[in-house]
């Protein structure tokens, strides 16, 4: 190890607390991108996160998009092409807060306690995702600036407020800063560890098509003692709809939705199979204990590498405390694809409005919302950067890192891959237990320390690595 | 007719704005028994109604129930028995007011305006059911003693507080008030007439079970990208319970469901087919055009004497706008089931209950919360006051008086029976397009001005009949 990478983490040690303020200065900001009453607090963040990372010997800018501004911060002066370039990537927008009384502090005080089990833990929304991941990449340089005078590779910052909700500016946005973004490879840092002591890479994402249903049947509210029977019932047909989405084995009952799904190679699925990946292991802790997914697949299999359906919001009729004799006018619900490679967005989002209407009765009528979309992105497990990060991960943590990967989707990847032409080195240190989009988001003490520490053995690992 | 009813009538038209506003003073107050935030409403209003009703020569009190509180107006001094003595029914409360952005006028501010139709109508909540009913009976009393000094038959006033929220109290209220409800029969003013220029009196009524299910999966909300495929969704299991409560042919299929329901006789299946009773005069007017209830039944049937089974209300996951993607950890959904003669109450609950508990998986929980239950009414279309009362409307409207069935529940006509030994006439003067329980319900003004003068007439008409 270099004497300039001991004197860094030691710095970074040293400095820690410091780290922390720093971090909850950030998570005291509401950017929450869904609700646009948080715009103004979007842009805060965005400004306040510009000027810290200016402070990085990089020239930060806050720019426009279609909706929340992103950031980009590019190395001072022209990089030369002798050393890497990355572009990191994170985002500082963040999921709402209800049901807020379900937390125990408020969603916006950060605090650190003590979780049930003794780890110590930063406790807010975005503690995790992506507010504390992102600040790991920054204090990580921090402590490489503070201790040498520079980052040891070019850096070019990307940061986005549109994550939660789909970016759907980001294509438009990486298309018309596409010179800006210029680098060799892109570091994402919004994925999670294979468990608290093992870190992970993540290299193949699920994709994401969500989508929102409204069916209409009368024109106004009925009363169902007076209409009740010859009525169409808006939450009647939603639920006989949805509920007729998946079979009795738990497959996804729209026409061609497996279309072009491959199983996995035998060698992955039997290195998966050596995993600690039980009903025991990964859904006791949340008070479960039988797997929802196809009845003839893994469980590691159901989360990682098929393509599933759920339905993330349903509203409709009377739903305050007591009873009302009401046949509501309409009901909708919210339904999210996550996809596996081969799966085209487009295609599944039609197969679905098709499923739909199909079924609507010919005097209720469908309509339809699209949240976003992005297809599943499989990673080259043999890309040059990859192997830097997995030796520097393994000597930070001391286990050996897994290459794994993720239920959830981050589309930028593909994005990433298909504008910039860039490929995607995926690192985090979010846990299964983070409740990330939950009450009481949190981020283990450990996981923001070692992060920081993790990411500045991967910067010295970069730089000491031929280019890729 | 006589001098004094000629005269009452009279008086009635005469004082027609003062009966307007009186009825606008009982329409200001948020009188809202589903909402405990309305409690001190509800009380208000069980005042004020005590206070004008004390005005007709009856000694009216607000008494104390498990709930809302009630109104008793018994005669000044004692019935001789002499003449007919009537209990008269109506209820002071109103159903919530959401979503309250639909209103054209604020609910609880009463206008008098122009239906599309030219119709003048008064528009308030409440405004039909049951504030606007009940006081075409009040202000018929209050012209008979104006004319005459005192009323033609002896009547009894009970106005409970607690109809639209089930009138759970309303049976001990009844047993322990039984001696001061004594009567020789009851009028209700809860109903509707056949169409706006056809009097009818209501002579069978749908029973009520109202059940509230809520599956709980996972303990906490959960990421769907990381948790997606593999834990339950409490949506997809309501959606998949909820979504089989009915066969393709519009029948309900809980086993049982359907036992001890009887078809019609003939004689009243061809005088019902008689009627112009089709979708395009029932349906069209709510944007609707195909019956939903069971296909081999025919749509007055559907109505009237065939048991159905509504979702009131669906809610679960996030509902706000735009997407998150989130398995919630729990779902709830308000159902009810309109009952007919032969279905016992507290075996439908069971055997719904059953039907969710079989079908939820076993790391899941359903609850129940039980908002109320009544069963069918069939009234003897024989009983004399019944007799009086139809010629009675058939005079005042130039049309023949129809005796009608009710797809709604007035569970209080079976307690009277049950509990007081009372049989009921029902009455009323609604109109299918009054948006009961919707934003803008409204009332004709027509209905309220010769809904007074029905009442007078079949005050008059009980009169001059023989006891019953």
């Amino acid at each position: 190890m270099s004497t300039n990478l001991t004197a860094v983490l030691d710095h970074i040690d040293a400095d820690f607390d410091h780290s922390l303020e720093r971090l909850f200065k950030l998570l005291r900001i509401k950017s929450i991108s869904a609700d646009p009453a948080f715009a103004g607090d979007c842009k805060a963040a965005a400004d306040y996160l510009a000027g810290d990372i200016a402070s990085l010997g990089v020239k930060a800018e806050v720019r426009p998009t279609g909706g929340h501004p992103a950031i980009v911060a590019k190395p001072n002066g022209k990089a030369d092409g002798a050393r890497p370039h990355v572009l990191f990537y994170g985002h500082y927008d963040v999921q709402p807060v209800d049901p807020v009384e379900l937390w125990h502090s408020p969603p916006f005080e950060p605090v650190v306690t003590d979780h049930a089990d003794g780890r110590k833990i930063i406790v807010a929304r975005g503690a995790q995702d992506d507010k504390g991941q992102l600040m790991t990449f920054v204090e990580a340089c921090r402590a490489w600036v503070a201790v040498t005078g520079s980052l040891p590779v070019d850096v070019t910052f990307l940061i986005e407020g549109e994550e939660e909700v789909g970016s759907k500016h980001l294509v438009s946005f990486l298309e018309n800063n596409r010179n800006d973004l210029k680098a060799d490879f892109a570091l994402v840092c919004d994925t999670s560890m294979w468990d608290p002591n093992t870190p992970a890479i993540t290299t193949a994402l699920r994709g994401l098509v969500y989508d929102e249903v409204r069916i209409t049947a009368a024109n106004r509210d009925l009363h169902s003692g007076l209409f009740g029977g010859a009525a169409q019932n808006p939450i009647r047909v939603l639920t006989r709809i949805l509920g007729g989405l998946h079979d009795d084995n738990g497959r996804v009952t729209i026409p061609g939705f497996y279309d072009g799904v491959k199983d996995l190679p035998p060698d992955i699925l039997a290195q998966w199979k050596a995993l600690d990946f039980t009903p025991e292991s990964f859904l006791k802790p949340i008070g479960l204990s039988l797997p929802a997914g196809e009845k003839d697949r893994l469980l590691i299999e159901q989360v990682f590498s098929r393509p599933t359906c759920d339905i993330n919001g349903i509203f409709g009729g009377y739903t305050a405390e007591g009873s009302k004799t009401v046949i509501a006018s309409h009901a909708t619900a919210k339904i999210s694809f996550r996809l596996v490679g081969g799966q085209d967005p487009d295609k599944i989002r039609a197969a679905f409005r098709d499923f739909v209407k199909a079924r609507v009765p010919k005097d209720c009528r469908a309509d339809f919302i699209d949240h976003s979309g992005a297809p599943a992105v499989s990673l080259d497990w043999n890309m040059k950067p990859l192997a830097a990060a997995k030796r520097a991960l393994t000597e930070e943590w001391g286990r050996e890192a897994q290459l794994i990967g993720s239920g959830g989707s981050i589309p930028v990847v593909g994005d990433f891959k298909r504008v910039l032409g860039l490929d995607s080195v995926l690192v985090g240190f979010g846990l299964d237990d983070d409740n990330i989009h939950s009450p009481n988001e949190k981020y283990d003490l450990k996981s923001f320390q070692k992060g920081i520490r993790s990411w500045a053995r991967i910067l010295a690992a970069l730089a000491e690595s031929p280019k890729a």
